[in-house]
């Protein structure tokens, strides 16, 4: 069974991989709006560890509407939301078996409901699957501490893979670098660069 | 790290062991009353699929509360919730660093909402982990296709490994026989009899 995977060489998108592998044929896309080529940092993970890769092209209407809201917002939680659920439904629309992602128990940004999951699966024909969903943040901590090679460090330094480093380079864009520092609240970033 | 499964040689609590067998050291725990062997089932299953197994004592003060409440509800859906608790709160007691369970994301009974997953591991300093929390029916479906040996039919002529087994037992001692089948509606039942 084919399967894509949302993939951000994030700690938990890159366990959400190795879960999975066993079961399926894993393919790790990562979700970019043309903005950026930060998607390079998922490519070079993915191939280090041995999974097939693609990309996948997001609507880069998507990404100003995702900008507003934050300027909106005073934070990009809303947003983040908005454009994880424009990613799901354009990769359940790529014509894998399953999609899948790496929403954590504990999440709160982003999430997917139950409902909203059967509905993708009913519309599009496809399982989603969210092989975290069911751990806690100490399980998943053990895992990556055993499993996942990690650089982390403040996000500035540390690369980011997925839409979140393209949606901040337009905030920049458009409103100045102090807007994403306004917008974003400073927290420890991590990379995912090999697999054990 | 080291897990106990709430094991029933169902086809979810089967599946669950798969996904995690390549991260913990797994032990299949069955949980009994006392009230019969049925976990021997649970043990001839675990035994052929190469896993250690173990039971796990639970109150029989519970048994006879949950046959109160089927026999009040008309319905055994809140007793198995009882149970269940009941059964996760024991076993998250034995010393294991981690405790799971099959729950699925379609379920309606048992569940293990996320703030009493989160209570659990407080008290108890474990992690808990349902691994199929983040897969539907169709997902799980495929899975045990692929990789289970199934067993299925009525309810009376497939074993039952777990607690609902003597639930039945203990509800038929109490009342007849036909009080078992006017609480529990008429199913399919399935046995998991080795792994693949």
């Amino acid at each position: 069974m084919d399967l894509g995977l949302l993939y951000s060489a994030g700690k938990d998108s890159s366990l959400a991989a190795l879960l999975l592998d066993p079961f399926y044929t894993v393919t790790l896309v990562t979700a970019t709006f043309g903005i950026t080529d930060d998607w390079n940092h998922a490519r070079r993970t993915a191939e280090a560890a041995g999974f097939d890769f693609r990309t996948l092209d997001l609507d880069p209407a998507v990404a100003e509407a995702a900008v507003d809201r934050m300027i909106a917002d005073g934070s990009p939680r809303n947003a983040i939301q908005e454009v994880h659920t424009h990613a799901l439904e354009e990769l359940a629309g790529e014509g894998f078996s399953a999609v899948a992602d790496g929403t954590r128990r504990d999440d709160r940004v982003p999430t997917v409901p139950r409902a909203q999951a059967q509905s993708l699966e009913d519309r599009h024909g496809v399982d989603y699957v969210a092989p975290l969903s069911g751990f806690g943040r100490g399980a998943v901590d053990q895992l990556v501490d055993a499993r996942l090679d990690v650089e982390s460090g403040p996000s500035e330094s540390v690369p980011r893979a997925d839409y979140e480093a393209e949606l901040r380079a337009l905030l920049a864009e458009r409103e100045g670098r102090a807007a994403v520092s306004a917008v974003f609240p400073d927290h420890e970033q991590s990379h995912v660069t090999d697999f054990r």
